[in-house]
């Protein structure tokens, strides 16, 4: 589908192969790093980004922490288990510090440690990872399962990804028709995944499948992730793509040219209410104006029914700076204005046609279809 | 109230002075144009701007280039009335050429035109400055009156635009209440007019008398006239001002900070639908969601009682470069992207709380409201 991919592993070489997001739309830049502190800065200065493609990066970052030092003493001395372990431990501590509020991050290093233990465990047991002193001084066989185990489990982080995005995928194109316009806001797409995205994957199965949408997105302002990023990855795929300003939207719909609105998901709460770019909920006010179906696409790790309703979701307040002057040649706006910069939005469940995830398609009252969906 | 005109007249040095508006907000420039040349050119490219100030500009143009011919031979023999009036008759034409679409251009400089032939015909009735050959050679009396004239008609143009901002302010403002958070749209401010503005007059003037206005500035995409301008201007009279991205506006409401919107107008259709500036649109329906008033306001002249709806409404479709690259240090969206960039758009009669002109206030329904002002 796709002539690009977010991240990648080139095991032969021991990189990391990321396309640099930050040179997008005027640069297809592939990066290859091997050196956790490289990996480390392209995750902090979101080189990758998108909660799914991070944790993939990390969960690959990790595993080519350990396999490049041990590729290091090849031909002579071999590295220890413990020496792995340590060179493990440090880097996940390390890369878990490139973004401290991106929890799929922790998830996925703290799920590459799990295997990590599970294998010293069966490589040295009763001793424990966790008490590197206990484990014994092992030779190249050993580190080689330590090393296909450490890669097998940040494939799966990567191959389980991409399976959802098609599972959602699935499901919100069997709520589409051939033909429709779609509007979509922010980027929920194949850059912030390994592969299909999530609001975007049914339009990418559409795309194969013939269904000829329109896609309308949202430039969405302040950091311009529509106009950056979905418009170039929906024109890499050959989706018939029209990049408008978020004032436009209301103009799109009257004008009848959208029958659906396809957005991601940061955070759902229990009864449906749903925290995502800020504009979101504009954009499914205005949907719900002109009657046209408005529907929330993410992984089921996004529901949590420990948040009862939106009123209990934090909003992160940005700085200023990214609506008065990033990106432009000089400030547009005076010095010294007061702004208000939410980064994200709370959509009112009642505006909310469907909610998608890989497990299925909750429909309101999403109080009971949520807590269903997640048994 | 303001430290700043957008246009004004030296008559002394035989000047016009305009703050340029292109460099705003990070420069205030006082450009001072002696030749229609330079008129034109300011004119022509943005440096005063909104319909009411292009009309003082090009009075005051017309004007100056009369008088500044005459001056030229003050101490030797003086222009005749044929030359000035066939000077005026030249700057005229040239002036209405530097933004063919700019009614209120046209409309001044007939005025004015209007004006010279009453003139002509009290000094050499019954002469036509139409058949400028009839007219006699004059001495320099004559043109001094002349020159009077085309002054006081110029000022009178001026002056009628101020009062009927104050009139619009006053009448908007019996509207708000003390203490209220108003949300505005685009510019139609004092630099769009000879000063207090449209859409922002009832602000001003609550600010002189201790409104405590809360104001939000949506920033207004693709041109940003609410960051560069709105959010400048209301700064400069102190009102307190918040800029925001559009996209915000929903967050903004669904907070409370919010009690009414002001927005300007480009055309009012006789049932009430308005042409404003992009995104108005989405602001109104917002509002109507939040039950926050809608208040449009603008000279009686906007309301085009010969057209029935919104539907006759053309809307101009701009330029993409204006989304995709303008202002900014490199293109912010993929080459060759499709866009859709209307200028305006037209908001439903049925979202609008009342439309506010100097004569008065229009409730629905418009179709009579409407009739019954423009009475």
């Amino acid at each position: 589908m796709h002539a690009f991919r977010s991240v990648a592993l080139d095991d032969e070489k021991g990189e990391l192969v990321l396309l640099d997001q930050t040179l997008l739309p005027n640069e297809i830049s592939y990066i290859r790093l091997s050196k956790v502190e490289d990996i480390w800065e392209a995750i902090r200065n979101l080189r990758v980004r998108g909660a799914p493609a991070i944790g993939i990066a990390a969960a690959y970052g990790v595993y080519l922490a350990v396999r490049n030092s041990a590729n290091i003493t090849e031909s002579g001395a071999l590295i220890s288990i413990d020496s792995a372990v340590a060179i493990f431990k440090k880097a996940k501590q390390y890369l878990a510090s490139a973004r401290p509020t991106a929890v799929n991050l922790f998830w996925a290093l703290d799920r590459m440690e799990r295997r990590l233990a599970l294998e010293c465990d069966a490589l040295a047991s009763p001793a424990k990872c966790h008490s590197v002193a206990r484990l014994p001084a092992s030779g190249r066989e050993e580190i080689d399962d330590l090393l296909a185990a450490l890669r097998q489990e940040a494939d799966a982080i990567r191959d389980e990804d991409a399976r959802m995005c098609h599972a959602i995928g699935e499901h919100g194109l069997s709520l589409l028709e051939r033909g429709w316009g779609i509007l979509t806001h922010c980027n929920a797409g194949a850059l912030a995944t390994a592969e299909f995205g999530t609001a975007l994957a049914p339009i990418y199965l559409g795309q194969e499948r013939g269904y000829a949408f329109k896609v309308f997105a949202d430039e969405t302002r302040p950091l311009l992730q529509g106009a950056r990023l979905t418009a170039w990855e929906l024109m890499q795929a050959g989706v018939d793509t029209t990049l408008i300003c978020d004032n436009m939207a209301a103009s799109v719909m009257k004008r009848g040219l959208v029958q659906a609105v396809l957005v991601g998901c940061d955070r759902v709460a229990a009864n449906g209410d749903t925290a995502n770019k800020i504009g979101t909920l504009g954009v499914a006010i205005l949907a719900k104006r002109y009657s046209i179906s408005f529907y929330v696409l993410g992984p089921s790790s996004s529901i949590d029914l420990t948040c009862p309703t939106g009123a209990q979701i934090e909003i992160e307040e940005r700085h200023g700076e990214e609506i008065t002057s990033k990106w432009y040649t000089h400030p547009m706006a005076p010095a010294g204005i007061s702004t208000f910069n939410p980064a994200f939005d709370v959509t009112d469940a009642e505006l909310i046609t469907a909610i998608i995830t890989e497990k299925g398609i909750a429909r309101p009252p999403f109080a009971s279809s949520l807590r269903e969906l997640m048994k």
